[in-house]
């Protein structure tokens, strides 16, 4: 979202901030098919979204600008939620834990070795997707049944629906920053789905 | 290669084409810590070398044709290997098949999607990189041991001499085209490996 805010300020002499967001948006969406997840794809639609807006009069410098945001972005530090590092402790002697995302390997691998937090899973697991047969595929790469899977996340859409839609379990632990594409605006009920404030409360369930 | 090609063309007002494509090199080489493999990872070092050898100059018509370029790729028909389909389903038959690759997830998802061959495999392994280590990490999460392991591939630096280093076998298929950073120049010998002419004859060994 600070790289958006970064985006729009760069674009506010061709367009209104807020229309640019917009703009971007649709091209995220246009692009999502061939590029998939991740900030790689992200850098490459605001570059288009910049040539289309600017009507080709953009710079070099916004350009440059536009990569020195994204590879920004792909040096972050990394902050961790509150007693993520006692949950995945409690939960590894239990569970063999998987961490499943979609976006850029190296990027989330990056992100899971500055964390700290790599020793507690068995893997990561990249996913183009995350829709109902993505999540099939995936328990049949780790060879469990839907009932032996429990995903925690912090989207309804992508971490939560499909995954109760396969017969499996959902911990949904809202964040207060979600990405537009990634959001559901209906209420979500199911007798597999609980929702958890923080995510040490999840150890109330597991 | 082709697409290299019309990059260097694009820049030739620039530099003279085989220097163009030495700064290209040098930029993904930059790169390859921050954006890993793939072809999200090209158009974007094809954009910052652009901005570079331009010196500023560069149009955004110049950034237009790389994106195109760039989408292009992401969309070109797949041509397979003589012989690859009976290969594989002879191969299906007694062993269990992973497609192990750098790049873009999304990209070798649709690669093998439009193939055919999709049927052949359990699934596909997105490796960030293809040392030794992440050969190991591969084993582990495969949960087999390095003698259960062959690699059949084209790259001897990225396919081939990893899998021996930590006890696996190899078969070399060579290519014609071969991407620079994924080239050795030396001879390799070793008990497990078996150098072939064209993948059905591995049929002979496996």
């Amino acid at each position: 979202q600070e790289s958006e805010e970064k985006f729009a300020k760069l674009l506010e002499d061709y367009l209104p901030q807020h229309t640019v967001t917009r703009e971007l948006l649709k091209t995220e969406i246009d692009n999502l098919p061939l590029y998939g997840y991740g900030i790689k794809a992200f850098m490459l639609s605001m570059i288009e979204t910049t040539l289309r807006v600017s009507e080709g009069t953009s710079t070099a410098v916004d350009i440059e600008t536009i990569l020195n945001i994204g590879k920004e972005m792909l040096q972050k530090p990394v902050v961790k939620l509150e007693g993520v590092d006692s949950v995945l402790e409690a939960l590894s002697d239990k569970y063999r834990l998987v961490l499943a995302t979609k976006g850029d390997l190296l990027d989330q691998e990056r992100k899971l070795s500055k964390s700290g937090l790599e020793g507690f899973f068995h893997h990561i697991e990249i996913m183009s997707e995350k829709k109902d047969d993505d999540f099939k595929k995936l328990l049949k790469h780790l060879d469990i049944q839907p009932h032996e899977f429990a995903m925690v996340g912090n989207s309804l859409k992508s971490d939560i629906i499909p995954v109760l839609n396969i017969g499996g379990y959902g911990y949904h632990v809202p964040y207060h920053v979600n990405w537009e594409l990634d959001t559901v605006k209906h209420k979500v009920e199911h007798d597999n789905l609980q929702q958890v404030d923080k995510i040490s409360e999840v150890l109330q369930y597991l």
